[in-house]
């Protein structure tokens, strides 16, 4: 990180992704870069995500495990006299990390009734996930291998 | 597109990468992925952005100009009665493009004024940028070679 003076530490950095609602995943096969919007959940050092069992995703994925997944808020933009005092209080936390696809029934139904929880409006019930349905989707665990927190306060 | 019911028209994409106040540019460099927020204007088929004049952004696009740039919202979240139920309104454009250093003085100025009046809070005004200021950053231009927009709608 070059701007040492904005970086959070990393209990802050952890809090910021668990509680962010969407990520974005950048993947890269053949030096080409995609990123993708995910909902996604936090479960003892992984970050958990389902996605259907075809499309470039998990193409990408299977040729390349290596992910970088991004959590960020804008919260506001200090306006400035000159244009290059303009400033953005970013609020980010980047993780480098390594995806498998999981394939153990009770890790899928588990993380995918965590990811439901996290998204789930308050007072709302929900029916938990069978084995039948989890195994009609994939779901993609990413170890989180660093993660770097960052904000801009003024 | 795997799901081309959802897919967006063009001039819809294009709307929403220019409307869009962060965007999220991924980079790879020896098929590591990379991916920050960013502010961001579009102008004549590029998108500008600035940066400092050095730190990993720069590094990793004099390595490899291949760039995913990505503007996205979610607009709710659709509860179910079973977890499988559950879906999530994103709108998102995706763009692949090819980035280079914008050198010429007056290109730089121009689009660094024009980032500001994007940002700019109404009825604020700011001085415009001198070419002093322009010189002191960097500027990058990412030529928007394919955009693709998705949108679920229910």
């Amino acid at each position: 990180m070059r701007r040492k003076d904005r970086s959070i530490p990393h209990a802050e950095a952890i809090e910021l992704l668990q509680k962010a609602e969407v990520g974005y995943l950048s993947l890269a096969v053949d030096n080409t870069p995609y990123v993708v919007p995910l909902n996604f959940v936090v479960m003892d050092n992984n970050i958990y995500f389902h996605a259907a069992t075809t499309g470039r995703k998990l193409d990408m994925l299977d040729q390349n495990p290596k992910c970088c997944f991004l959590v960020s808020s804008l919260d506001g933009i200090k306006a400035g006299t000159d244009a290059c005092d303009f400033g953005a209080f970013f609020k980010s936390a980047i993780v480098e990390g390594t995806a498998r696809r999981v394939t153990d029934v009770n890790e899928m139904i588990t993380s995918l009734n965590k990811l439901t929880e996290k998204h789930n409006p308050a007072g709302h019930s929900f029916r938990e996930v069978t084995p039948e349905q989890a195994k009609s989707v994939a779901v993609i665990a990413i170890s989180i291998d660093s993660i770097c927190g960052k904000a801009r306060k003024q």
